[in-house]
Formats: structure tokens, C-alpha cells, sequence
């Protein structure tokens, strides 16, 4: 060994982790002892660390409404920012979530704001997130904190700068307290890895919580958020602050005003023809599917999408253009061994792409577009219902694809996820004969063992817009939404 | 010899330039004893072919203009097509400027349109372009018509289909009737290939009439027009007009409304570090930024471009990722050799690049964005004004580079060019020493050799605004353009 590892990734988690922990102040500890039995979702309630009024704050009020109470003095900021960090803090010490964690300095610039709003005799000229607590995923740098995007060799190497994002955002007004797990290299269903370790699902502890939302292709920010509305406030306040002074690159769109429109057209689809939905999302979906059916608003146009095992390749090959050579060297320099969803996905034993071969498929990029838009315009269409997967969450490192998501990443088509049901006792197992296309699709459809093991956990749909339409999108979902859902 | 070449190019040039006389009615043709002596820009006015009507159609008006004109009936369409068919008759029989020529199914389309505007009780139903002629460069492709790019290669292959922009423009109510003239690969900036023959700058004939007008690193569309109120109605109609729907890669942005600034504050640049303009650019420039220092609504920074080398070498590599093997293959097929200016600006001789070479590109352009974003905006620019090129149209053969507007290319800002002045029999050649940056800048500014060959050829500076921002830039140009060339 002619040269020495600079240092070994366990080592650097180990600091790392310890770092973490003590951002977190003592006294917002959780007895482990007193939490046997309980529900990980009720732990924040009965914890005792939250008083009524964080407890409100935290569970009663979508974004949009904390904005209004805090423009108005119903809390102050620091009220409101110690409320979200208390209920951060108790996530992470429940399913380990955060990565970065900066409590002290939100809580400071929370103390700013309020004497700022108390020196200002109009609250109009407020900016229009402000005090609004946001956290974001571990991607987006934020100055003086690791993007390590849980990556060892990129541990302590804090960012110089603010990302657009996280520039902009504090711009409007709001309060970064802390940042979220994410995969090793930001690419399969399993939020794990070797700093920052496993992020759980609440809802049942040996499930993921998912993983990555869209990053590769095209980069795109979008909101996690509890009510369509937020979804709709975050795009248009980002969107009316000019995302251009922020990120030279940036298709910098102006925030359209959209009206709903009196009656959808909305493409059907059953599923991608490339995996079977499980019982239980198939449930969903027809769930949706018939709501809407009754509706005066909308017309249901049955809908098959051609080609997505094709594009799904191509969108890989896009992940992987430097070939797995480029993210082994990372890994090696801490040795630091993959993840097994990383491992099992096999996107990182490819070999690196040639000029020519990258624009091949760019050329078969080009005419996917111009085939999906056409399906589009032909069917008249305002969106298309899909589920966002064929299953739901899954047990631990069992994710191996996203051909239901991957492909609108592909495309550059804006996709709203909104939950329909949970998994009930009736929804059985299933023959796995049923699963249509292959090999792939019966291991992955013989993964729901039925409801004594995925009870209670989420069914969700897509709903996909035009490109770069989101704002009629976001319309068209709070449409659906109410229709399926009911009104907020 | 293994293969037989399919056709000759000569032959292929020969059956093409016949076809495209065909096209132009027999008593529509020019005695050329007629004109000796005459100015060819004079010609239209002299030659007897256009009546007076058709002389005023082509001559006094705008688009803007002519538009009102055609939707109250002042003219009908076909009176209004046919002069410009007959003008461009006259222009390609003079500087050969046409490649694709069909006069007589824009007069069929037309009479359909004048039928429809008598059938029609509302004349607001009208599209925004009802009966306008507009021609296109070769590089768009129209149905039934070749798009050869007069490469020999590509001829006797009609369009299956139209391109976006020619598709649009139909639907708006444009008639298109020609196409016109590119250089050979549409890369240089003489409009001269083996297809069609060169084309001749109407003020002196020795001299380029231009070439490429920004295809390549990003493909844009853009207009030439005789005021900037068409462009800006180009520009609106084709935006208003969802450009989405015609084009599944395009960057869709609706046309905002912008108001004209009270104030503006524009970054004056001399020159751009590798070539120094030549004595009448200098002082068009200086006439162009005397004038709005003189005036009370713009605010002159003097500014200097970082880098412009380096990105336009990069803009070269852009341009020649597959090297120069996957052109020369093209000339091959029909023997065809290099026109001069091609084989001049040695972008033919070079060899593909790889991906990660081209990756490193992505990488020094998008750190140029940024640099030139903090640029425009710690010196709160609206608008940076500079020469459009070193020189004034070059005699043939000897144009060789476009740092001026490729860096403009490269960054992806959107520019506007507006005369300013003509060469004066006062701006005298001027020692080479003059020239600052090196031989090639010196060999460029030799090129000047005064007065009695330059005079009365046109000086043009450039306009430059934020990218994406083309309505702002209007405003702007409209508002420099009044104070420089008094209101129109």
C-alpha cells in the first residue's frame, strides 16, 4: 500500500454521529424506557417535550397558516422555530433522520426576526416565508455545514456558500434548522448509509423511508409539504423571487396565475408495463379512479404508456455516464464499502458511456419528449393518474427500481404525489402469477405478504402535469385532491 | 474505388440551382443591361417589376404596419404576398440570397386566406400574423422543401414534416414563400456553399452578406426585422403562442409585459480583449455612448469581459464535439470540398472529443454563467452595449471568428443588434499597432484599409440582456435605440 487512506469512514462517522448528537440539546432527550408500546407517529404527543402550544404549532397548521400566524403575532418566530427543532429532534432520536443539525443557529436568527417585526410598523413589508421553519434534504448546501450527502470523503469539508436554494429561501424570510437523510449517492429507495446510517419509516420501523425525490437527470427542488396549498405557496414564492439572480443556469420561470379550469381530462393508467402494482395500490388506484369517475368534473380517458422499460434504461444510463469507476473512487477514499441497495441495484458496475453513445441518447431522449407530448395533446389531456409505484414502502434494502417516477424524471414532466388509503386487512396477498412482465416484475410483486406485515402503510397516486406547467398542475391536483380526498 | 459516389456535387448544384430559377416566374426575371450602373439597393425601386402599391408594401412599412393594413382590408393578401415574392425575386436575381423558392403555393394559401377574412364577420378572429409573409433561414425546415443546408448531401430529401417555428407561424396566419441562404455547415460567416453559390452584400458585392446568426450551442430563433416593434411582435406572437405545443424540448415561456425603466444603467464595453474593433466600429461605439451619456435616462458603467478567449475556445470545442470526420463524411458522399471561409477558420480539423472532455466543458461554462451573472448583477446592469463584431462586413473569404456575439452564444444571453452609422469617407485606416491583443488581432484590424473600399457599409453595435429575459432586452433596445437613432 503505497499510499494511506486519509482516514477510514468509520472513524469519520463515529465523529460525525457524535457531532450530531450534541447539537441536540440534553434536555431534549427521550426516555427510550417510556416509549415501549407507543406508536412512533403518537411519541411527539406524549413525550412530554412539547408543550400545547408547540404541540399546535408542530401538528395543527399547514405552512400557509403558520405564515399567517406569525405575520400576525399569534406566536413569536422563535416560538414557532423551538417547536419545529424540538419536534426534529425528536424524529431524529426516533428514526434517525438528520444529518446536519443547527438548532443554535435557527433559533438565533428566530430572535432576529421577531425584533425585526417588532421594529416594523407595516407587517406587509415582511418577506413572504417569514419565520417559516424549512428544513432540506442533505443535497443542498447550506454555508458553514457538510453537504456530505452521506458520503465519508466529503465529511468536514463545510460549504463555503449557500446553494440557490438555501440562498433564496432565506431571502424569503424563512428559518433552516437542519438537513435529512438521504442514500449513499443519492440514488436508490433506501435512505442508508455509512455516516449518518438508516433512516426509518414511523409507520413501521423494518420498512424504508424511502429515498432518493428526484435528483440526476435535470436537478429539481420541490416541496415535501401536508396540504396541496403549500405545495402551491412554496412553487409561487420561489417562482416570483427570481430564481435567476440565484442559480445561473436555472430555467427561470415567472409564477403564472392559473384558473381552474370547470373540467379535467385525465389519462388512466393502470400500470408502467414494466412491473404489476401490488393489491393494495391497485386498490387505490381504482379507489381514485371511481371518485372521479362519479365526478361531473372530470373525464377518465384509459391510458398505456409506451416504451417505459426502454426509457428507464436510458434514464440509468444517464445516472451512470462516468461509469461506476467515477463513485467507486469516492467510496475507496475513506473505504468505505456500498450499501446493499446500492449494491443490489447494480447501477454501479457499469462501465462510463462514450461522447457518442451519450448522444444517441440524447437523440432518443428528443423523440420519447416528442412521443409523450403527442399522447398528451391527442388525448387532450390535463394530467395523468398513475400510481407513484407499484408497492408501497418496502422492507429494508428490498428497493430495486423506479420506473414509475423515473420515467417523468426522464422527461422533464412535473409529477404531484398525494396519498388515497392505507393498507387494509382485506387487501390479501396475491398469486404472484398475476404479476404480467417477467422475471423482475414477479420478485418484485412477491414482496406483499399481504396485511399482517404492510397494514396501515400509505397508498399515494401521481398526477402528471405538462413540462414545465407545474402551475396548472398544482391546479389540477387540488381538483383531484378534493375529489378523492375530500376538501381541505 | 469500392463504392460509386451517389452523385456528383456539381451535378446535384447544377439540377438544384435550375429548379430554384424554375421557381421564379419567367417575366418576373431582370434585364440586367438595364441596371449597370444602378446601385443594387436602388434596383427594386427602378426595375419596373413591382408596381406602386407593391413598392410601398415592401418599402414603407413594417410588419407591425402591414398587419393593420391586411386585417382592415387596405390590401388583400395576395396583393400583399405577391410583392414580396416579386422583391424577392429581384433580390435573388441580384445577390442570390434564396435557396428554397415557392412563390406559388404562398400566393395559392394567399387567396385561401383573403376568402376566409370575407366569410369571417369579426376581424378579431383573425390570427396574429393573418397574411404576413415571412421567409425563413435554410436551417428551418419547411414540408415538400429540402432542408440542405446547402450541403450537397442533403439535397432531394423534402421535409416530411415542419419544423416547430414553421408550423407555429402557419398556424398564425404567416405565409411563408422562400428560404434563404447559410454558409457551408452553417458555421462561418460567409454565406457561401457549392449548393447554392455565395450570396453578395447588396452594398458592395465584394463584400459577405453575413452567415450564421446563432445556431449550434443551443439552437435559437430569432427575427430580422426593420424596427424593433416586430421584433418584439415576433417575439410575443411566437411566445403567446405556446411554443410547448410545437416543440418537446423547447424552453416554453409565456411573454410577459414588462414597462419601460424610468432609468438604465448600461455596461459600456470597448472591446473585448482579443480583437480591437477598427476605426469606424470605434466610432460608431463611441457615437452610440456619447449620445446616451448625454441623456438622462441611462447611467454608463464602463466594463470589462473576463475570460472572452478562453469561452469562445470552448464555444469552438462545442461546436466540433464529433470532430471534424463527421462532417467531412457528409462532403464526401458528394465530393464536395470546403468553401474557402470553412477551410479558413480550421474548425474542420479537429478531432472528437470524449466525455469527459465534454463533461469538463459543462463544468468551465456553467462557472462562466455565474461569473458573468455577478457581472451583470453587482453592477446592477439593465443592459451591456458593445460592438457586434471588430469589423464591418469583411470582403469574402476573410471573416474567421465571431468573439463578439459567440460568447453571447455561449453564455445562452439573448443580444440585439441595431445600426448606429455608416462607414465615412473620415474614418481613415489606421496604423496595425493599434491592434492589442496579438498577430490574429492584428492580421483582423490589417483588414481595414479605409474609406474608399469600407464607405457606406453599416456599423451596427450589440445590446445584451439577462438570459431568458428577451422581453426586458426589447425595452431596453427600444429605449437606446430612440435616444441613439431618434424615436421612429
Amino acid at each position: 500500500m503505497l499510499e494511506m487512506r486519509r482516514k477510514d469512514y468509520q472513524a469519520i462517522s463515529h465523529a460525525k454521529r457524535l457531532q450530531r448528537s450534541e447539537a441536540i440539546p440534553k434536555e431534549w432527550s427521550i426516555n427510550p424506557k417510556k416509549l415501549e408500546g407507543i406508536n412512533l407517529l403518537d411519541v411527539p404527543l406524549v413525550c412530554g417535550l412539547l408543550s400545547n402550544i408547540e404541540l399546535e404549532v408542530t401538528s395543527q397548521h399547514d405552512a400557509t397558516s403558520l405564515l399567517e400566524g406569525l405575520r400576525a403575532g399569534t406566536w413569536s418566530v422563535e416560538q414557532v422555530t423551538i417547536a419545529f427543532c424540538k419536534r426534529a429532534a425528536v424524529a431524529q432520536q426516533l428514526v434517525n433522520c438528520l444529518t446536519e443539525v443547527f438548532f443554535d443557529e435557527a433559533i438565533e436568527r428566530a430572535g432576529q426576526l421577531d425584533r425585526q417585526r417588532l421594529a416594523c410598523v407595516n407587517t406587509e413589508v415582511l418577506p413572504p416565508l417569514f419565520g417559516l421553519p424549512v428544513s432540506l434534504k442533505d443535497t443542498f448546501a447550506v454555508k458553514g455545514h457538510d453537504t456530505s450527502t452521506g458520503l465519508a470523503c466529503y465529511v468536514n469539508e463545510p460549504a463555503g456558500d449557500h446553494s440557490a436554494i438555501a440562498a433564496m429561501l432565506l431571502d424569503l424570510g424563512a428559518i433552516l434548522y437542519c438537513k435529512t437523510n438521504v442514500p449513499q449517492s443519492v440514488m436508490t429507495g433506501d435512505s442508508d448509509n455509512h455516516v449518518f446510517g438508516r433512516t426509518l419509516n414511523p409507520q413501521n420501523v423494518s420498512f424504508t423511508a424511502g429515498g432518493s425525490t428526484g435528483d440526476g437527470v435535470r436537478s429539481t427542488v420541490g416541496p415535501l409539504a401536508t396540504t396541496l396549498r403549500d405545495c402551491a405557496l412554496f412553487l409561487r414564492t420561489v417562482m416570483q423571487a427570481g430564481t435567476w439572480r440565484y442559480d445561473s443556469n436555472v430555467v427561470s420561470l415567472p409564477w403564472k396565475n392559473v384558473k381552474r379550469k370547470e373540467r379535467l381530462r385525465i389519462g388512466l393508467v393502470e400500470d408502467d408495463g414494466v412491473y404489476t402494482p401490488v393489491p393494495p395500490v391497485r386498490r387505490g388506484l381504482k379507489k381514485a379512479g371511481d371518485l372521479l369517475r362519479m365526478s361531473e368534473q372530470v373525464e377518465i380517458v384509459p391510458l398505456t404508456l409506451p416504451n417505459v422499460q426502454d426509457h428507464y434504461e436510458d434514464l440509468l444510463s444517464y445516472f451512470t455516464l462516468s461509469g461506476s469507476e467515477h463513485y467507486l473512487e469516492h467510496f475507496s477514499r475513506t473505504g468505505e464499502p456500498l450499501v446493499p441497495s446500492l449494491a443490489a441495484i447494480g447501477l454501479l458496475s457499469k462501465p462510463a458511456s462514450t461522447l457518442e453513445s451519450f448522444f444517441a441518447l440524447n437523440v432518443r431522449r428528443a423523440e420519447a419528449t416528442r412521443t409523450y407530448l403527442r399522447l398528451f395533446l391527442e388525448n387532450q389531456l390535463d394530467a395523468i393518474l398513475m400510481p407513484a409505484a407499484p408497492h408501497t414502502a418496502l422492507p429494508w434494502d428490498t428497493w430495486t427500481s423506479a420506473t414509475y417516477t423515473g420515467l417523468w424524471s426522464y422527461l422533464d414532466y412535473p409529477a404531484v404525489v398525494i396519498p388515497v388509503d392505507v393498507v387494509a386487512a382485506s387487501d390479501l396477498m396475491d398469486d404472484p402469477a398475476r404479476a404480467k412482465y417477467g422475471p423482475n416484475d414477479t420478485e418484485l410483486y412477491k414482496l406483499y405478504t399481504g396485511p399482517e406485515r404492510y397494514e396501515g402503510l400509505p397508498i399515494a397516486v401521481q398526477i402528471i402535469g405538462y413540462r414545465h406547467q407545474d402551475e396548472e398542475l398544482i391546479a389540477t391536483a387540488e381538483m383531484l385532491d378534493s375529489i378523492i380526498n375530500g376538501e381541505p
